[in-house]
């Protein structure tokens, strides 16, 4: 079923109508502020030539598959490979190839596997990481497009993808209000670690206490619990900065006597299936939709190979995933 | 520093010397039985064609790079992403790069990664998965050198790497044994899982009750050191599966107010970070030695890349990591 004459691209568009790419680009995407008759104009060249302006409906006609370089710090794979998944999803199966390289925090690592992928030809690049924050651009004047997911370019021109970690602290923060708690407590990662910092400052002033900063793992959840304890806060909720945090909170809520929801609700971040479903009760969590993001960074990739990049900061939100550490009105309960 | 002179390869050697490419293998390796004489002479032959058989140390001279392509059905990324840095770091940063695909258990899906990586003329390509058992052949005739990693081949011409599993097994409890545990228990995962079978015999039959088989998760392990307790087996050891097995285990043996290590000394196995630390007391496990397993992977991958196959199984060892779950006159104890 492959076709083997050549598809109009955008520029055949523009040459026809005698305008610029990015003016067909914004006529075809009814983005920006045209003239009507610039618009129509644009419309019908790209009518006589065929041409489709959607990258996963062209490739599904011209049989043609897309090779992407997915480069990633995460070592761990925890945050990289559901954002690969969802980046393979963005087209069917075998329609779309992303090689994952790890980098590993080492910027040498990154170029010479920047090398390996453009020596091999790849027709774009997804790069990614641990951590939800801004970084250096991969290199300058790349012959193939680049799209920052989960992290981001601290060059504005940039396509990057990212969390909206804060209006998921939000989330997590308005519902436990919603459900009656009103002296929230927050344990979080280091306070030099941005996502920390940016859900933090989201959860707002109106905590019962300034923000339990440490480290992201179970043992400083079950710590900072104790210091919540021992200093006799006053407290109904916990919003923890991870689930490894809130699971380590709730373990030591457990044994100290206080019931998870009843007396305390909690809720995590990550919505990390191992974590949330061995807590005792399962975690509510944060979902930054991971796999999201990654459907979202392949499809920008592959308007930018066709033609339509799209820079900027694409920002998608969170959701909020209930279980019954946020549970209201648990009869009984499993008081330790 | 790069030569540009063609290097000798084995080929060549064995040109020189008269004799089949297997036999100057044989002779420059040390391996297999051979005339004094015939091995002198293929060493004569390597000496003045400057040939060097170790492919780090030919890769590190000649200032070539490898590419290889990591085709793994582990969607969870918790076992193929150590072996991959195993596999880089079998040469030195940027002297080799793993390209790594998933191909989520889906035989059309891994054809479609096969096809992308031979297209973009990959070195060699290395075959995982998250279960340690034996599998298809990836394809015949392939132009390139392949190596199962973690996963086997069928095929015993090909060439796999795997971790001694029932060995690890074996360690367990002869530990448990030599710290004076009499009446071992094993809590593991389905039955119809290699790993869980192969671990179980090894386990023997000296075991206190015939093994539990349930499913690789922390609620299992709760669900299985309930049914010791309900039905009163006498026991003072738990042998594990998994770490999430063991981790469940531990938390009801102590919140039914067994001491651990105390009264139950317990082990897992996989040694996951994530889980053998935040357990609590920390939990001993068996390591599979997966960023070893990779290792070796590649340094197969490179020597059948330079023309000295090694077909079949290598099985590598486990080690067996201490922690407090299993210690000896451990004093004072946590009871819940």
């Amino acid at each position: 079923m492959r076709k083997t004459d050549r598809l109009a691209t955008i520029r055949d568009v523009a040459a026809l109508a005698g305008v610029s790419v990015g003016t067909a680009s914004k006529a075809l995407n009814d983005r920006g502020s045209l003239r009507a008759e610039t618009r129509r104009r644009v419309q019908e060249a790209a009518e006589r030539l065929g041409f489709q302006a959607n990258a996963a409906a062209r490739t599904l006609n011209t049989g043609r598959t897309y090779t992407v370089g997915m480069i990633t710090t995460d070592s761990i794979g925890r945050f990289s490979i559901p954002l690969m998944l969802g980046a393979e999803d963005a087209l069917g199966a075998g329609q779309m190839s992303v090689l994952l390289c790890d980098a590993r925090d080492d910027p040498i690592r990154e170029q010479y596997y920047l090398r390996a992928l453009l020596t091999r030809r790849v027709d774009g690049i997804i790069v990614t990481g641990r951590r939800a924050q801004a970084r250096a651009p991969l290199a300058v004047d790349l012959p193939v497009p680049v799209v920052y997911a989960f992290v981001s370019s601290t060059d504005p021109a940039d396509c990057s993808v990212v969390p909206d970690e804060a209006g998921g602290a939000v989330k997590a923060v308005e519902h436990l209000r919603a459900t009656g708690r009103r002296r929230i407590a927050h344990v979080t990662g280091p306070d030099h670690h941005t996502s920390a910092r940016v859900r933090a400052e989201a959860a707002g002033p109106g905590l019962v206490r300034p923000p339990l900063f440490g480290e992201w793992s179970e043992a400083w959840g079950r710590q900072a619990a104790g210091m919540l304890l021992a200093e006799k806060t006053d407290f109904d909720a916990v919003f923890a900065g991870s689930d490894q945090i809130a699971r380590g909170v709730v373990d030591t809520l457990r044994a100290a006597g206080r019931r998870v929801p009843e007396d305390v609700a909690v809720i995590g971040f990550d919505n990390w299936d191992v974590m949330v479903s061995a807590s005792q009760p399962p975690l509510s969590s944060v979902d930054m939709d991971l796999d999201g993001l990654g459907r979202t960074a392949a499809n920008l990739l592959l308007a930018a190979i066709n033609g339509e990049p799209a820079p900027g900061r694409h920002v998608r939100p969170c959701r909020l995933v209930l279980r019954e550490s946020t549970a209201v009105g648990v009869g009984g309960g499993d008081r330790v």
